[in-house]
Parts: structure tokens; C-alpha cells; sequence
């Protein structure tokens, strides 16, 4: 089933210990179609300025993404230049030029409204809140966030969280929503606020998917080297909701193979700069590396 | 089969968000006897002063402990005072007072000598290699070791290291020892430097098994509420080698579910003060909780 996502596309600037590259495609409504274009059919809501190029459209038509809801507004695309030093846990953002994104007001596009399968990226809770009014037919929707918003509209984000069925945030934020630095409790206060189901990034050491019946937890994939950690997050999400709108199951080991399926994906994106890994893959290698993530965590028991 | 342990026995004083405990019975020795008890006969080489009590001791007897090795000496014994504060990660030593510990020379009784499995707890890296070479019929040498033992005696460290199986340390020490930000890489060198097997614990986060076939993760237990970390990563030990000695096999899987048991042993350890629940538990108990950590990873594939 067709899976649409709403969220930001940007061109990036990035240094890492491994090399240093210059307005390349990026953005996390990107990352994101990219790594669902694996597994499902994938539309995006997104706007770009008259300085995007075909080569940059190229890269979402080549991988089959439906961009109707790419909006063309006057003025430059949204520019993020950041670093990632030492352990590369947390980039340094060294300059944010949001040009066309800081008006964005997305617009659905009539063919997009029968989606049932939806992740609203992280933008202003308001439109987030808006976009999911405009959806009803929605079968599952999947809303990120980050902490300028837990920090500036919580009331709205609160608003918007319960109108969605999953959340999928990192570690620290869930801590800051909900006050609680216990991960365990912190999901449960999440899971009162609205969502049903709840995916929390710990980074190099997994993910956990909490749900009305039980904690899951996905193992990080031992990489040997992380060349550029720039839309880990919005990959995994990708990977994640890809897999839920591919197979139209949402049942709770659905869930689990989904977040695997992010945590593939992601294992891929981090390998090499920018969408460079994940747009060189191919069904065998995401079947391949999906047998090593079972294979990590598998015991007979 | 027998257990052999060698480390610390001592009185702990500890403080926590949950509370306060004062010269409660501790050490790295103990804990990973209670532990391991469970599993299969343990024996224990430490010493401890002529203060150490009959309710101490009877603690090791109740669990069936083989205290031949525990040898009294004249003086105190070893004190250790700490707190942990916010997320209690690490714990602040406010005092520590080694007293006879600062003396210990291991002596292994007679009735000892054809242990098969061994476990150098955190000791003098001098003193553990000559631990080592007094047991010829050792099957399995497992090693513990410390950033103090790293910064000081690192040549000692190593020849110890050599003449070891498994070493069961810390992401941070496991970084420290090898230079290696990156944990797979730093796992390869330690694997270098002679044991066939490491394993790596990563706090909340589960603990990592490195072998000569695979990497295995195992995830941390999602707890409600950690009341007292003191003794988890020593309890940790206790189960791993408590479930290859018990069994006697060494096999891939045999490993894996001795993770699970460390695992398992150490998330019991952290719900109450000290050695509390690790006294109170039951077969049945660790049975589920073991069922536990598997539904926690486990997917249909």
C-alpha cells in the first residue's frame, strides 16, 4: 500500500572524521522515501526552492517516489551545514538556512488523499496536526518530533500526539516529554498521552518498540565504521513504516519486523555520505543484513 | 561442574535515590558467588578481617558456597563507600578502605586445585596471572579488570590477558584498553590480544558477546526502577559463568545463553539493595525472567 510522508527536503553540508561534502540531497522527508521506496510505494509532501535542480528530482523519480506533493515555491531550498566530531553521536549544526521550508504549509495533493499509511516529519505540530485532519482514510499514522518542539509548543505537539497511533523519537526526547529518565516509565507516560504504539532510537545500541502487550528490543548493528550518521533517524523511520504499509499488518510482530526493517536501513544509510549507500542497494542486501539482525540477538533456547 | 572465583569480599556502604545502607556485605568476590550459586557450586578465594561477622559468613554457606578459600586475616576488612545520583550510571566512591585487601595474596586450598572453571575477579593483574598458572586443569578462564589496572600495570594486564579465555569488561574500559572508539573494532583488538571470547556490558543497554564465528547481542531488561547498581556488573559474571559451568558446554549457543543468564541475574541485582533479591530469588523465578529476555528480542522471521 502507498505510504505518504510529509517533512523537509534539503541540500546538506557535512563534515565527519571521513570526508566533507557540499550541498548534496538531503532532508528528512528524503532519507525517509528513499529508504521506504525499498519496500513500498512512497509519496511525498516536501517544497524546494527554484534552485532545485533535476538532478536532485532525479534521485526521488529514479527510486519510483510519487512527487506530486513536491512543492515549488520562489525563493532558495532549505540549506543545513553541520559536523560530527569524535564518537559522531550528535551532530554540531554549524549553519541552518530554512529559505522556502520556514513557510511551508503542506498541501495534499487530491491523489494522495486515499493514503493509509502515514508519517507526518518533524515540523511545527501544528501542521502536523493539520496534515492528519485532512487524512481520515488513515490506517496508521507515524509522527516524529524533536525537543525544539517538545520545548516551544508542547501543548500543540500534545494535541497532535493524540490524533496519531505511533511515535518514534530517540531516548533523550522521550525523556524530556515526559520528565521521566527511566526509559520504562518514560514510555508509558508517552503511550497515555495518545499514541498506541512507540518506537524510541537509542542510537548505536538499537531501538525499542513498546506496545499495548510487550517491550521489543532491536540490537544496533555492529558497524565497523560510521562514515556519516546525517538521516539515520529518518531512515529508520522510513524503513519502519515501509514495512508496515508494504505488508498491511499491523500486528505486534509486524511491529517488530518493521523496526528491524528500520534498523536495516539505517545500518545501510550510515555506511557512506548522504543517501549515497541506500541508493545503491538491492532486495538481496536488505534481505541479507535483515538474517544478520536476527542472527545477533538469536539464542536457542 | 565447580565454579572457582577469586576477588573481593567487603563491607558497603551505599546511597541512592531509593535509600541508604550502611557496611552491608559486598564485594565483587561475593556477588558473583550469590550469583553464580544458583547455577552451580561455587568456590570462593578472598579474604576478609577479623571483623567479618557469622551473619556474613553464613550469607556464603546458606547459598552453599565453598568458603574453604576465604581466609581470614588480621585487621579490617576491605570498606567501600559510594553514591549514585540522576540516572545512576556510575557510582561516586566517597571512601574506600582496603585494609586486608591492600595485602591479598590468593592462596588456592588443595581441595580447589582441578577447578575447570575460573573467574579472576577485579584484582592486581599480577596477581591474577599467578592465580592463572597455579590451575593447569582450568577449561575456562574468565577475567575481569578495571581503567585503574589499564592506566597502571597495562604490560601486566596484558600477559594476564593472554593466558585468559573470556574477559568480561565495560564499553568505556573495552575503548580504553584498545585505543578503538568504535566498539567492534576495539572488540577485534581485545580478541587480539589472546582471549577467544570477550564480552562487553553496556549498562542499561545489554552486553555484547564477541566470538571467533559472530557478534551477539543481548538487550538490557527494561526496568520499572533501578534501586542499587552496586555488584550488577560482578552479578553479571557470576550468571555467565555460573551457565557455562554448570553445562560444561562451550558452544556458540551455550555462550549466548550464558549472556542471557548474566543478563538475567544482574537485572534481579539492581531491584533492591545490595544482595537482597539476589537472596530471595527461586529457580522458578529466573526461568521466567530468562523466557523473559527472549520474548524481548524474539521475532517471527
Amino acid at each position: 500500500m502507498s505510504l505518504l510522508v510529509v517533512g523537509s527536503v534539503a541540500l546538506d553540508s557535512i563534515q565527519t572524521p571521513h570526508g566533507k561534502v557540499e550541498e548534496i540531497l538531503g532532508g528528512a522527508a528524503t532519507y525517509f522515501s528513499v529508504a521506504a521506496s525499498w519496500l513500498t510505494p512512497v509519496r511525498v509532501v516536501a517544497v524546494v526552492g527554484d534552485d532545485f535542480g533535476e538532478h536532485h528530482l532525479s534521485v526521488f523519480r529514479d527510486r519510483s517516489i510519487d512527487t506530486t506533493g513536491l512543492e515549488r515555491a520562489p525563493g532558495r531550498t532549505f540549506r543545513w551545514s553541520g559536523e560530527y566530531t569524535g564518537a559522531m553521536n550528535e551532530a554540531r549544526t554549524l549553519d541552518t538556512q530554512l529559505n522556502v521550508f520556514e513557510r511551508f504549509a503542506p498541501k495534499i495533493p487530491p491523489s494522495y488523499l486515499e493514503s493509509e499509511y502515514i508519517f507526518l516529519g518533524n515540523i511545527d505540530p501544528v501542521l502536523q496536526f493539520h496534515v492528519r485532519g485532512q487524512l481520515p482514510q488513515a490506517r496508521l499514522v507515524g509522527l516524529d518530533s524533536m525537543n525544539y518542539w517538545i520545548q516551544g509548543k508542547l501543548n500543540d505537539l500534545k494535541k497532535t500526539l493524540a490524533a496519531v497511533d505511533v511515535l518514534i523519537i530517540n531516548e533523550g526526547e522521550a525523556r524530556m516529554l515526559t520528565g521521566e529518565s527511566n526509559l520504562r516509565r518514560a514510555a508509558t507516560a508517552v503511550r497515555g498521552m495518545g499514541p498506541r504504539f512507540l518506537v524510541i532510537k537509542r542510537g548505536e545500541y538499537g531501538a525499542n518498540l513498546y506496545t499495548p502487550d510487550a517491550v521489543f528490543s532491536a540490537p544496533g548493528y555492529p558497524l565497523d565504521e560510521v562514515k556519516d550518521p546525517t538521516g539515520a533517524g529518518d531512515t529508520f523511520a522510513g524503513g519502519f513504516m515501509g514495512h508496515l504499509a508494504q505488508t498491511g499488518d499491523i500486528s505486534e510482530n509486524s511491529l517488530r519486523r518493521a523496526v528491524i526493517y528500520g534498523s536495516v536501513m539505517a545500518s545501510f544509510a550510515v555506511e557512506d555520505f548522504g543517501l549515497r549507500r541506500l541508493l545503491q542497494l538491492d532486495p538481496a542486501q536488505i534481505a541479507a543484513r535483515f538474517r544478520e539482525f536476527r542472527n545477533l540477538t538469536y539464542f536457542d533456547a
